[in-house]
């Protein structure tokens, strides 16, 4: 059987939003567990968390530092294999050095980093310690977009021409962070989130899709930033057009201003022969678009796909799997990398499906090439690495 | 914190399909861990399933009963509070039993039992031994049927009229059972599956569906039940026109030969003043269609639905949630009542959001009405428990 | 080219509805121009709406039977060709018979009389003349209904199993006829309306694409009709089993208090290869279902659509087609029998692609077999012209 | 009642696309008869288009300039009231500019003349002759745009904040120029389309529609065009960001190289309290999105709409009318203005609901920025009139 895995994680206290969805992302296919915790920088609060997840307070931590150190100490049977780090960008880069540079494995939510330096910097510690890194870009975790990467890899589509994203969101369209809003006030605050608003918080998804789907790197960019809440110090709203590799170019549409949206990231590709379209408020449709036939329904769990789509589905057919299962099926690709890894396996998180630190960086400069294009009153500015 | 509980589970060996679900919908929220188990009537195939689940190979079993009779000679504090029955339908009745009779609380697929007698004696054993039993009626499990029932429950549309509930399958439009699919093999059954075929298997999630949402009763039945795949010994369609109380008439359709179908149940409701539907194919939305305004799209994870919805939902609105989240639902449900019972504050499973051992008879009883109409030359056949 | 024919029209005053979608139908492709109408049992009425319709006066007629009479004694080759007839039920029989024995062509409003018997002696008249009856059962207009025919009619589904049609509406779910509601009134008044209220305003529909669709006749009804607003005369909610020809089982649902509902006539046939639904809400999309691959958008003005289907369509795909234009292929088709006719070239209407006279009978007979299937205490009522 | 308009035709030969759909959307509300046409630059075709559409002999000519020098001469109320063009855009200008010019008023298709120079001399000659001329943008003629339309003025979305506006269509994938389609033809020629070649056919109708709903002018754009079919002359893909008054941001994405896409345009609007989306592909509904509430869906023909959206609806909801109905609601548009001429009553096409000269030289402008902007290394290009 495969091992099951120790993890302990950085951040996600009770009243957290996504360290709770990496504990369930975790649990759903019993391949880790949750032992240990420094769940938040109040002792106190994590204390509480620890307690209502059944940890044992001895491994409840004051701090990542403690937790990794003490982890460190126990008997190798007995100790964590992985970090998990659930915090605000700006506890990304600090948690996660450490961890590896302890021995320890890391799994941590994007943005990768708090900026485009630090991400190059656990790049080389990643390097250096020849630990597994997984970044949750949750959306690739979707089979149906693993489809759709197979049916473009395949040539299905023939020769790309035109890639649509977009990720409009409408949870930002008041000032929430001024009514104390904990997920709000982090993301719109440039001590903690970084120097992109929604850039950050979803543009890297979009820009992360669009990039796992089509397998091209975006090359330019010319963006336009936009602050649409008064007072707010990050961008809110984004949109950009796109140049990619072999000549195909695309737009990009991100906003947590677009009132009544929910969390709607939907990714269209077209090629000489056919588009392909997905979305995540129909998370297990693919519509493949020939220009010769019917467009067609691919539906998660049939028969009829991929083997790589086969892997990530647990249910037939007809049985919705959504969110937290996409982002189970990260967890699941970082436990075989990391169980490889401890009997010798791994040689590179390039043979295992999952975002690593190599997306985690161009996340970032993405980020940075949005904010320097926005600024900037020449068009075209190039995404460079 | 809520304490974890320990469950062996009865059935779901590596090549089964509904106890994977089980132990998915258990894990997911950390309030369950699997120790133990019976997974096969074959002892290697359950000791297989055993060590890749990754358990104590001293307590996977090679039966139920010896399951049943070694844990409860452990410790208590060692042994399993819960027994989860994945089992063919004709090894429900006998393992719930001897649970229950050996202190043991129950959760266990749908149908209930082999037939309609067995479910009535298990009712007794319920009774007499005060333990808590829940029935895996999955639909009633997602935030929006909740929703549903709470719109319905609080006057929003008026006395009701009117109610169609549809299943309909096309998984067996081929005879699947003549080349050994195991699915397809027990359910065509009539010595594992009982009485119904497609009545048994999705017609009584569609019953009880209608059931929860409407919080009434189906009176009596005209049903039309049909093999449409030669050879087959059970039904594989059937509808009915039903009556319920008050006076509600209604439609329901279940087919396991729908060509091309997936799994989409779905019921619509009418009252005097609107109308809804919710339907798994878009499983986080509910319409709600009043007679005097636009149709609302009712959606998960909002801020503005009941506590109902909200208690049974994982993430905000636009992160889908699917059929293992509300499968996991019912497991939450169960994992409250059976700490109350330990802590002494169980008094019913009334009380409890799960469905439970009356459920259970009633849809046996549906399967014996059904038979029994659609044999009959008489229109209406009362549904009597 | 093709000649203009001249119609005049029975019904159809200003505040009806309709007649004037017969108008607009008639006008869209430029066959037919109305010339004449007696389009109220008020001369008052009618003549304001002869005036608003900008009709010369002296065609404009108190009475059917005038308008027939003074039609008739006019040079042919300015007299009308056809009447077109818009009444309520009770009043389409008599302007239908006298039409027809003084050489006009009609075409007529669903259901086609007040009664069986009147459909059948129209039969006899329509068999002596010799010219032409349509009857528009609009459904049947649309190109991807005539699409699903011709699947249907290729074997594409293979042997046909099961049939699902429904024709939810909600707008008689508040006693409109109370209130003075035109449409409402005579549609709940035995009187006016014949013995069918819900079951022959859209019951008849239903049954009619069902048929139409699977190429296959209803053979046995086991029906539920319902009353569901209090003190209303006739059925507002109906459904039933059917068998059809072939060991094809079906079931109808219709209802005018679903409430929220607007118009959505819906139509699924599975076959033993494939199934296929349609349904008006969604008007130029046919989906096709087969058991081993996707599900694929069939799409009206596309290429790959059947002759049949594109001969029913103005405009290339993505330029939606409607309720008019579907009303239109049955004046076009309609058209082409009466110009037929009048070159010598019409045999029968079987020849064309309305529906007629046999298909108005069956209709009759439908409502009929409901109601007796209805009050019977035996579950099928065979259905028998 | 209101007059009959008679109008002839320049252009619309029989193989023509758009020339059928004006004379279908003029038929269908008998409003408007054909009476004269110069439906080709060779005499012999539009004398067969002439006769297969029925017209007297005498007036089909051999050109549009004969067409308007006969019919002056005819007597008044014989003689055509309105001109309508649709030709291909290098022959819009002259017969508009002739038809103006002797007293006839002018319906036209888009955009509206081979350059914007043209364009803004056509409005001097509408000003000179005091004229009515209409631009049949058809989206802005559905039901549900007008009432998205009345949305924003009525402040239901608050100040707006975003637009997106997107017109994917697939079918210019492949070079059908090249094997001699006429539709594709004449679009990708220069000579005959103008300086635009998917801005100019679909890009026109996008930013039309957004600036017709919000009600805010385009003020700067930064686009990328692209020639994705190799040979080809024109653009046959775009998107800009855009700038609107009143500080609104904005995407506009065309494309007629979008495998498999049909003709969906789309546009959301997003303001302080709530959101809307309207899209061709599901044409009678509006969905509204308010912040604080369940998503709407507004419905055409419903009680609840705008009189704007009734006004321009012909039957009840759910009887569902598409782009020909669209169309037609701007031939009514323009029947009133006409009419109101005759009478009188006419000041200024201000005060009617269709597209007049000024939204054509706003059309011109736009393909004339779209290109500016496209070759400027500049990222904004102001959108001046």
């Amino acid at each position: 059987m495969s091992k099951k895995l120790k993890y302990g994680m950085v951040g996600g206290s009770l009243d957290a939003f996504i360290g709770e969805v990496h504990r369930k992302a975790a649990a759903l296919d019993s391949k880790f567990s949750l032992v240990a915790g420094a769940f938040s920088s109040s002792p106190e609060k994590s204390k509480k968390t620890g307690e209502a997840l059944g940890l044992d307070p001895s491994r409840v931590y004051g701090s990542y530092k403690e937790m990794i150190e003490k982890e460190s100490e126990l008997p190798e049977e007995e100790r964590i294999d992985v970090v998990s780090i659930v915090t605000p960008n700006h506890v990304h880069f600090d948690p996660a050095k450490l961890a590896l540079e302890n021995g320890f494995h890391v799994i941590m939510d994007k943005p990768i980093t708090f900026n485009s330096q630090e991400a190059k910097d656990l790049k080389g510690i990643v390097d250096e310690t020849g630990r597994v890194l997984a970044l949750t870009h949750t959306y690739t975790g979707y089979p149906m977009v693993k489809e759709a990467k197979e049916y473009v890899r395949n040539g299905k589509l023939g020769k790309l021409r035109k890639v649509y994203v977009e990720y409009p969101q409408g949870w930002l369209s008041l000032p929430l962070e001024e009514d104390g809003d904990k997920q709000a006030s982090w993301r719109t605050d440039p001590s903690r989130s970084g120097a992109g608003g929604s850039i950050g918080d979803i543009g890297t998804h979009a820009a992360n899709l669009a990039e796992y789907v089509t397998g091209l790197k975006i090359t330019n960019i010319c963006a336009d930033l936009n602050t649409k809440v008064p007072g707010r110090q990050l961008d809110d709203d984004a949109a950009a057009l796109l140049k990619f590799e072999d000549g195909v170019s695309g737009v990009l549409m991100v906003s947590q201003i677009a009132a009544g949206e929910e969390n709607d990231i939907k990714v269209r590709v077209y090629g000489e022969k056919a588009g392909l379209e997905w979305k995540q408020s129909d998370q297990n449709t693919l519509l493949f678009k020939p220009l010769d036939g019917p467009a067609q329904i691919i539906r998660t769990g049939t028969g009829y796909v991929s083997d790589l789509a086969k892997a990530n589905t647990r249910t037939p057919a007809g049985h919705p799997e959504g969110y937290l299962e996409a982002f189970a099926n990260i967890y699941v690709a970082f436990h075989k990398a990391v169980t490889d890894h401890q009997s010798g396996e791994f040689k590179s998180a390039d043979n295992y499906d999952f975002p690593d630190v190599v997306d985690g960086i161009r996340g970032m400069v993405f980020v940075d090439t949005m904010i320097e294009s926005s600024k900037s009153e020449t068009k075209w500015t190039p995404f460079k690495v």
